[in-house]
């Protein structure tokens, strides 16, 4: 089942998108929040649509997409999970997950425009496989990992790289900006995946390949990143675990390239879809 | 005014604490949560607490206090804002604020017990003044950032020095255990605060005087931290901001000090209130 939330932002409404077209479940009477994971909303959800499908109104084309995950508690980045990546930043692998938040404020659609900070002079990529976690976890083992996992998005992990790593200690001051990170379109449910570690990402800025990893290549794998986490937090229904991006980032290239208004990235992950977002320059 | 939230974790009930005791205010028909403050909640309360305050039943002795801001969307903390804690851990004072995350699960009552993490040898205290945000701030001015503050609260920013320092990257990692973020007892309200840069903030560990400042020290002041925050994302209602500790946390002292199951830690602001925490083991 592929989840989305549709209409304007602030007020989205629930949909499912399927080979038939995308259509609005508002019927189903529920947000896709952490109260509707917390309560298996998706197994819910799927005995619902099989009733009611027929009734549910196909949503027209370009009706916005929002983020799938309506107000996640948290939304945790896992740093440097691509070797590839970790060279072009003069990073060595590291020895276990690095973890860094956005703050749940910079969530917004796949296709809205990104707005470049004021006094941004780095504002940079990164696309990223996404975890929505569906029930709470906490001191998880990894051989029961994948049964706190709702599902999986794509996620683009803008970031502000002036501010990241020049403005005075920890990442999380360059990667939480107001629309820096589009989520979706969909959340994928683990049964329409064949094999999760075997996703193709990739990314384009105006057309040009910058970015064509594979899932394959994570240094640290989707069960071990989730049993990690909940180590040393409880992973609460919606929340969200971005995996980490491979090589191919402005950062990483000599010279060092950055987004510039007017500037048009695009991305996408095998199965879970593409996004689209025009960056635009910060105004009052 | 003091806001309180009361009763059972996770099924809190809004009250106000007068010099009188301590009132049910469920009959207001609102939590505070990023929706009371977004709507001028505070206003409204008092105007119907001016109404209602007779009919407001008296809450017994011994009820719990819960954090008293409900689902914040944010938890955000100021790094080495006292210039004699920056000292005792070896640090330098900051040219600019360093800002870090803790989860949101952490949050828990202000006389909650706090679970020391599984596999923590080095779980410490850091006594801090909180600030909550009563309205959306983007790219705030210094000179305009108090009309942004809804109030203040008591926080005790509990660490774990090993998952912070020596598991590799951000702090966030050894901020974010549940119960590490004992928030209340109140809110208070600006307006019942004489000088919030003249007050003494003090801890304690099973009695002894560990922590002893007070907010004329903190280098960088709330206007401007919430003027520099609301540069690189914006602050939502509700959400918090933890300003920084002074001297004598554990991490600093000679040899080091952590805590361990059985202790007892208070701590307290002129004005705000005390909170009192037993430290209790990891158990499944």
């Amino acid at each position: 089942m592929r989840l989305v939330r549709l209409g304007t932002a602030g007020a989205e409404r629930p949909g499912i998108q399927t080979e038939a077209g995308v259509f609005d479940v508002s019927a189903f009477g529920e947000d896709y929040s952490g109260q509707f994971f917390a309560t298996d909303g998706v197994t819910r959800l799927r005995q619902w649509w099989a009733r009611h499908e027929k009734e549910c109104p196909a949503v027209p084309e370009g009706t916005r997409f929002g983020a799938p995950v309506a107000a996640p508690s948290k939304l945790i980045c896992i740093g440097l999970n691509y070797a590839d990546h970790a060279r072009e930043t003069n990073a060595t692998p590291p020895e276990e997950p690095i973890i860094f938040f956005k703050a749940t404020s910079s969530l917004t659609g796949p296709n809205d425009e990104v707005i470049i900070p004021r006094n941004s002079g780095k504002t940079d990529w990164e696309v990223e496989l996404a975890v929505v976690i569906g029930k709470k976890a906490s001191y998880v083992e990894e051989g029961d990992a994948m049964n706190y996992v709702a599902g999986y998005c794509l996620h683009n992990d803008y970031s502000e790289r002036s501010f990241q790593l020049e403005r005075g200690g920890q990442w999380v001051k360059g990667k939480s900006c107001d629309t820096f990170a589009p989520l979706g379109p969909a959340l994928v449910t683990p049964d329409e995946i064949a094999d999760i570690n075997k996703l193709r990402l990739w990314l384009t800025v105006n057309g040009k390949k910058m970015q064509d990893g594979n899932t394959a290549d994570l240094i640290f794998k989707i069960p071990f990143l989730v049993s990690y986490l909940s180590q040393f937090m409880s992973l609460l229904p919606g929340d969200i675990i971005s995996t980490g991006t491979p090589a191919g980032v402005g950062l990483g290239m000599q010279p060092q390239v950055y987004l510039k208004a007017g500037d048009v990235v695009e991305c996408g992950i095998d199965g879970l879809g593409s996004s689209r977002q025009e960056l635009k320059a910060w105004s009052a």
